[in-house]
């Protein structure tokens, strides 16, 4: 199977945007430079002045000719002619942080959900998402489960995301929250789908649907369920804690890479 | 090889005091029931009244009839023959919590601890502990590290612990302060070792020094490091984040159970 041809940029959160700036960097070399057309998508955030603000001044000082905020806050926005227009021209998006459920009620089955992904899949096309918008990148999202309460039955919210990934779930604010139990949770209910946990100033990059490669300064925690000898998930009630007999863990810093189809790590290059 | 006579109960903290309290009551069961002599170490703590205080009040509730308080706050303390004379009849003993560098450093290569190793080795005696009193009861204890730093090189400080456990690994409030990264570097710095994650009102008993039942409320996960293929820790600088290819883990809630030896998960019979 041929992947898509466009690449996917998932950022844990809190990337640095006033000093080395090297995850945005990344962002726009790989969108094709400071020239490139650059759309940055406010919908998940309540703050969307501020927000586009912070990228407009990261974006200023990186030295991007044409980028541009566009905030769609409802589903008629997502339909708009307007938005269409520049979203077609676009080189790279980036979703900002905010709330997935926003993104998935807002964007979900809209013609502008549907003009990202025609583009993901058949143009040099960067889809670029940060927490919340990260979050959003797969068919399943977390959308709700505390740090202290993980692996305790019936405390981990999920819905379908936005779908530019198949059988991963992605987490945010990995190490920072302390977020290990709940995307070892999530991806015990499902073991086809890997976990994969995003620090903060720490992304991947998904070439071909398929090879992530790590960038940032913190690390990159994946889940991989496959190996479950036995969960007793379906056997206990919501407020029980949960039983898993092997789960597989692997963690990634800056320059490693793993294919996930595979289900292989390969490692930083010295 | 004959294991020890005696058992170990190591809690995560945050043990129920004042309702069901089935951790003090299987404690006290272990022990030989209300009738046994209990002590109640509280060299750990810098509240050694408040803590004995309200020990106190849930050995009365349990209905103990010989239990006291031990506060050896010096290395002096704890070669005094009265409280050797004591720990002598004692048939079970708990360390509370408080700093387990405290204990370490107060209590290590004493006549009072080699005592307490003496009667676990050969005796029905049982050594619980909670908080720093379960983290200090293998030979190598987590002294520091926060969650957030979690997996970066150079956070997390280790010191020789208590000693009744081998090639353990012990930390505590586990769940509940987002743990999980500090205990995969521990176990990927020697992968000989088990990393042994309690929650709070959480517990095991370990019997013959090698197989483990979960008790209480909560989780207890498992870092088994022997599997690893591959990681950094070597390579890279200190502040920097780490990589580890596979690492394994088991999450046992109560009624599971693990052999340490042999690596193996029990599920709880149903």
């Amino acid at each position: 199977m041929k992947g898509p041809k466009g690449k996917l940029l998932a950022i844990g959160g809190g990337e640095d945007k006033e000093r080395n700036m090297r995850i945005l960097h990344r962002f726009i070399e790989e969108s094709g430079g400071t020239g490139a057309y650059i759309e940055i998508i406010t919908t998940a955030t309540n703050l969307p002045e501020e927000v586009g603000e912070d990228y407009s001044k990261a974006l200023d000082t990186i030295g991007c000719k044409n980028y541009d905020i566009i905030h769609v806050d409802t589903r008629e926005d997502a339909n708009e002619e307007k938005f269409l227009k520049r979203l077609k021209k676009a080189n790279g998006i980036l979703f900002t942080g905010g709330s997935q459920l926003k993104l998935s009620t807002i964007l979900g089955g809209t013609e502008f959900l549907k003009l990202v992904k025609e583009k993901y899949i058949s143009e040099k096309f960067v889809v670029a998402g940060t927490s919340a918008g990260a979050a959003a990148m797969s068919d399943t999202m977390i959308v709700k489960g505390s740090s202290e309460d993980s692996l305790i039955k019936g405390s981990l919210q999920m819905a379908p995301g936005l779908g530019f990934l198949q059988e991963v779930i992605v987490d945010t604010h990995f190490t920072q929250r302390g977020r290990f139990g709940r995307l070892i949770q999530a991806a015990a209910s499902n073991p086809a789908c890997l976990g994969l946990g995003l620090a903060e100033d720490t992304g991947v990059i998904i070439s071909n649907g398929n090879t992530l490669e790590t960038i940032g300064s913190g690390l990159v925690v994946i889940v991989d369920g496959q190996n479950i000898k036995y969960t007793n998930l379906t056997d206990v009630y919501d407020g029980d804690p949960i039983s898993i007999e092997q789960v597989n863990l692997h963690i990634l810093s800056k320059g490693d890479a793993f294919v996930l189809d595979e289900r292989k790590f390969l490692r930083k290059e010295k």
